[in-house]
């Protein structure tokens, strides 16, 4: 049986994890798929630290050319995350010959196009299933399981982190702040959870996604990304109220020859099977042309969650250097039906809509007229009873509107003496 | 670019389905996969209809041999469903040196140990996805993107007839033949609709799902199948008051070293995703050791859908067999933990009752001191107002005790002068 060896540059939580998977299934993924993996190096600036998982000492090295530069090592395990020094090691292991396995949304988002023709060039593939939704075969699904579909939509709750949160507001009843401590305490969020909570990292997953079912790499510029940092408990509840949750979606939607991508929270009706996905759980739900439509459902993160997939792709690649097969387009094709990127100024969208008011009458009847000037109609206004504070809550559902008319309405209604605060506006979601 | 020639026999919904996509959408295939997958020959009885796609007429036979002795066909797509001739197809396509692609589930539940050891002793494979969930790409999950991955159970709503029905019930108040008739009209039920709504066909995809989880291809006779056409909407009532939906559940399940196979009405939490799955769709829940808990879901039918399966395998096939990979385990390993099926008397499970009982003093205490006999144990007892008949409904929800136990002191009850019908019990799963 040949021996495929691997090299892993990223001895971390999800590196262990693997070398644990690969070690203690050795026996039962040879008998599965007929293959001898064998782990050759194990690269980290760290070789110190225990591990849960044991490795012979002998593999461990601190120096990434005893992996790039060793011509029987077939196959890197990138796991190391960021931007550099990853991208250069993948762009040496392809230039040596070697096919890639990363699970490096950040790197591949902002400089897939590179690597990916680089790949290409070499005659080499970079997997990367764990760069999406952990341990969940999305990626797989879309390239091979769903290969013969055109799609129109991808929707995702894909941070871990941020869906936590927002299910501990909705469940829990906390404040944003009190969520973010707890799932920090958890383990959930990082110290700086900046990338999690303000969508960054949604929006690199969003770009893969992207890619995959529309077959464009776009950039990161082009994808509007608005956080959760400042929903507050009360439009939760309000949201809830009115029969919708709040989750933060990464969305792809063809709209006629257009595409918008975006990441924004946004209210989604309690019946669809997104709003009850809870705690650190990620979802992906695809509109297909033939499949119809599906969802994907699992754990979003986790040590062996992400290295289950990072040994799926390891597999994969195992069987086709084993049988010399190269998939070149790895099932992507450009979408020629979308023309163009949507700019978010020119979506339309359903909101909900959160005025803060003094409780004065006419008040309505002045927000009401601005809404109007714009074309902006109005689906359902509730005024909430006013607690502790002289201001009323007016919250309100709309019809769909055009991001850039809802935004120079509210700008004008926030300028109003009785509103009190900077309006609030979230967006819903028909799916 | 070398040609890949298939033969379909089965030119019927699904085979219709399948042309109709590899015609139209030939090139976007070609684009994405690098592969030339061309229609040599249409094997039908019925070559006159008139069917959604235009073919060559040249490509039509009546004369299954055609395709069989054609050495230039590479893979058969069998589509016609049923055990005979199917199998014969199948197992003269795999001696003359073709791989084959069904979605005929009750063949390979019945016959597939014959089959797949065909198919292995000829280097060939026989792939499956649309035998399970339609375009939900749930076996290609289970084989490659879980393929480092232990089950500890799958629970699957696989029929979407079953499923049309017991949503209508539950959240358009229909009795079952109601549903039923509904179902019929709009397509969703066989006029003999036997095979799905008393589970087997359940039972046939769960035998699948089973030999992907755990590597056991079980005998029909292993599995305990109970379908839905005794409940009654009082039930779905009670149930839903109670905070649960019931759902015709395919389930095998790890106890130890025992394993459990089994397909019956079942109560499930309606926090839980499997609750909210309504329709015609079907969803596959699995518990796998390294990725957690997942959940696929999608439509359990329609044409274009399964037809979406059955490409993918085509085109996977076709890739296989251009590069000369087989895959003789199928990555299938038969999970050695498992000793032994447990006999659905031996199984343990909470349970939803309803009694009909005389409204006369003293009957609960008979009936619970019955179940107390049995070491029983109550976990909540409601008696309904009686309305219109002279009998009052006493529905139970009981703490986990084992079948026979239950069977047993159901069939005392029973006797009892005080009931007055064969008391209905429906297992109640935790997930």
């Amino acid at each position: 049986m040949k021996k495929i060896n691997i090299g892993l540059i990223g001895f971390g939580n999800i590196g262990s994890g693997v070398i644990k998977i690969l070690r203690n299934k050795k026996s039962f993924l040879t008998k599965k798929t007929g293959l001898n993996i064998n782990i050759k190096k194990i690269c980290d600036q760290d070789i110190i630290s225990k591990r849960n998982v044991g490795v012979d000492k002998r593999l461990l090295t601190r120096d990434p050319k005893e992996i790039l530069e060793d011509p029987q090592i077939d196959i890197l395990v990138e796991l190391i995350g960021g931007i550099h020094p990853a991208k250069e090691f993948i762009s040496e292991a392809l230039k040596n010959g070697k096919n890639v396995v990363t699970a490096n949304k950040a790197l591949l988002a902002l400089h897939g196009q590179e690597l990916f023709t680089e790949a290409i060039d070499k005659g080499k593939n970079i997997y990367f299933e764990a760069s999406v939704g952990a341990g969940i075969p999305i990626i797989k699904s879309l390239r091979e399981g769903l290969v013969a579909n055109k799609f129109k939509s991808i929707l995702g709750i894909v941070n871990g982190t941020s869906n936590y949160i927002l299910s501990s507001m909705s469940k829990n009843g906390r404040t944003f702040n009190e969520a973010l401590k707890e799932a920090k305490k958890k383990g959930f969020a990082e110290k700086n959870p900046a990338l999690d909570i303000e969508g960054m990292d949604s929006a690199h997953k969003l770009i893969l996604l992207t890619y995959l079912c529309f077959g464009r790499l776009v950039n990161m510029k082009d994808v509007f990304v608005e956080g959760i940092s400042r929903i507050s408990l009360a439009d939760v509840d309000y949201a809830k109220e009115l029969g919708f949750e709040i989750k933060l979606l990464a969305i792809a939607q063809k709209e006629g020859e257009d595409l918008e991508v975006r990441v924004h929270p946004t209210l989604i009706p309690k019946s669809h099977l997104l709003a009850s996905v809870d705690g650190i759980f990620n979802a992906i739900y695809v509109e297909s042309d033939l499949a119809g439509d599906l969802l994907f459902y699992g754990p979003g993160a986790g040590q062996l969650s992400a290295a289950s997939a990072v040994v799926s792709d390891i597999v994969e690649l195992t069987q086709d250097i084993k049988a010399g097969l190269f998939r070149p387009m790895m099932n992507i094709v450009r979408d020629k039906t979308v023309k163009r990127l949507r700019k978010i100024d020119e979506s339309f969208s359903r909101y909900y809509i959160r005025f803060t008011a003094l409780d004065k009458p006419g008040v309505l009847a002045r927000i009401s007229g601005i809404l109007a000037k714009f074309c902006i109609s109005i689906a359902s206004v509730t005024q909430k009873e006013k607690n502790r504070t002289e201001f009323v809550p007016i919250v309100m559902l709309i019809h769909e509107a055009k991001e850039k008319d809802l935004r120079a309405a509210l700008s004008m209604i926030d300028r109003l003496d009785a509103i009190k605060e900077k309006s609030v506006a979230i967006r819903m979601e028909e799916v």
